[in-house]
């Protein structure tokens, strides 16, 4: 089935169920209020969800509305942990060969993983707000699943049952910002304001046969100013499916229902920069950073430009018959003018 | 006033109102089921909790019942936000010295900071649960602040008045996972499992003189096995007050009203390892850590192990009169048998 939050109703939103095709949904105050509620309680909820999800596909639910995706908040419009992986090792590699460094064994078999906060992410059609290009705004589109109850220590099996949903992420990057976090030692925080995720969520069955050992097997398109930029395939060369990097960050403690696992920016292994983009019959790429880095490796410095003001990312996802699973983060980069969204919206 | 949740009543546990004395307590579903419902709504909820804590601490609350500490979770059982600073630089100091090490210049003027997980703290009282003794299970005891809605780029001035709550914290660090995780250079992640807050949370004008600046100027009082580890003062030796690290937080996203801001541990500078200890006259330590990197670079090598199985630490922090301000943090270490926390309770 399929779920999203629509931004009435306070900080959480209101949970609503959304038809296959994205065209109507309804909300379920007497099921769940909210998507968290629902996920607190998912093993008694699900199935009531799902008998609303049936209806509106069907045509007979009574309380259909139309679903309009700007009306969306984030599935979870805020979450307990966000945590983001970076399972496209061919990502990693291309870093490293910019800057002429090796890639440490052990990251082929210990996944990369920082802790991101999720105490306000951004809607799917909201602006990404930032007070400074000098920032270097970058989008990173990636696929995103969000968990039960894991217990510490979870299997890679029990981590794989304990995936609730999936969706799309913009984890919005602020590159200029990164090399001088890193380098203190803590990991990112100032580097990584708040991420975006698609409109709707969806349950694994929901995606068929493209769902398979735990990754997403379609590709992620992306468009930076209505250009394509981006279509690689998100099951291809992810080293670390998404019940492995569950597993991981359950190792030395529990997840509560509602945690947000991330992929990492989706990357395929492709030739050299001019093969690579979409226009000269590669898959493109799913940040500019990494379009930089090929630059670097090629031409000596990096040639395209970070976001500025007014640019637009637009991430989604097709299934085989083309119809778009998530529906899109769709938005664009504004000069951040100073109140707080949530007094904003009230 | 004072404010804790007990444990009964769901993930986010009841918000109960404590009177001064720690003696008693009383429900108010009627004002905030949570207290993240609180913080939520602080502006219009504030003035109504604060009546029934006048009430309860001159004796005509009406519904007030016995306030029990074993009864509580954390505070905030689950936070949207857990960032931790690292604002006692002397802390640092000790760690690179041991290991022969500058600290560089920039740390003294921008804070080190990690992104915590918040989506499974553990109770006041309840067991620090880790699945083996090998991960050099650690203390880290701290202040913590409880944030309103922060805007983006907030100015310390904006950030002192956006504190809404302070309390303590066991940042349960994994010391033997630590080298390894920051050296893959996203921070930490296995290596910082769940905390603990103390049983209560206290709004600022609460601890009068003594909050100072966005400081709080009273010992922290550590025991280890029942016998005094710590009693450093959390006002000294600050690098950073909690509206520095609120700002620091707040430099390029917002912070949701909820968000909860640590200190780091608590150091002060003192002599060398003979006077460093309570029993030598020194003010002690609030991490084995420190004890450990004392031990390093006057032994050559650290002798004091880290926790084990059965181990017990107490966290709290007394008034001027000798009284606890937040209840204490008293727990121990036990092995992790494998169901979820959650699944236990309910």
């Amino acid at each position: 089935m399929k779920l999203a939050s629509l931004k009435t109703g306070g900080r959480d939103g209101t949970l609503v169920v959304v038809s296959r095709d994205l065209v109507t949904c309804q909300a379920v105050p007497k099921i769940a209020r909210t998507l968290q509620a629902a996920l607190d309680d998912w093993d008694a909820v699900a199935p009531r969800l799902q008998a609303v999800y049936d209806k509106l596909n069907n045509g007979s639910a009574d309380q259909a509305e139309s679903f309009i995706e700007m009306d969306c908040h984030s599935p979870l419009p805020r979450a307990y942990q966000w945590a983001d992986g970076s399972a496209y090792i061919n990502h990693v590699e291309l870093v490293r060969k910019a800057r002429n460094a090796e890639v440490p064994a052990s990251f082929y078999t210990d996944p990369l993983m920082y802790q991101g906060g999720g105490d306000s992410f951004i809607g799917p059609c909201d602006p990404i707000a930032v007070m400074s290009e000098d920032w270097g705004v970058d989008l990173e589109a990636e696929v995103a699943v969000v968990t039960g109850d894991v217990p510490m220590g979870a299997s890679i099996d029990e981590a794989a049952k304990a995936i609730r949903l999936v969706m799309l992420v913009n984890d919005v990057s602020l590159r200029n910002l990164i090399p001088g976090e890193l380098a203190k030692g803590f990991g990112f925080y100032q580097s990584k304001p708040a991420s975006a995720f698609s409109p709707v969520a969806v349950t694994p069955d929901e995606l068929g046969d493209a769902w398979l050992d735990s990754k997403l097997h379609l590709p992620l398109l992306v468009t930076v100013n209505d250009e394509p930029f981006g279509k690689p395939n998100a099951g291809e060369d992810m080293t670390f499916s998404f019940a492995q990097l569950v597993s991981h960050a359950a190792k030395t403690r529990e997840l509560g229902a509602g945690s947000i696992i991330g992929s990492g920016t989706v990357s395929n292994k492709q030739g050299g920069l001019h093969g690579s983009s979409i226009a000269n019959g590669g898959v493109g790429y799913c940040c500019l950073a990494e379009l930089r880095m090929y630059e670097t490796i090629e031409l000596g410095a990096p040639a395209t430009p970070f976001l500025r003001f007014g640019d637009n990312v637009r991430i989604e996802m097709l299934d085989l018959d083309g119809a778009s699973i998530f529906g899109a983060i769709d938005h664009e980069v504004r000069h951040y003018h100073g109140a707080h969204s949530h007094e904003r919206k009230e």
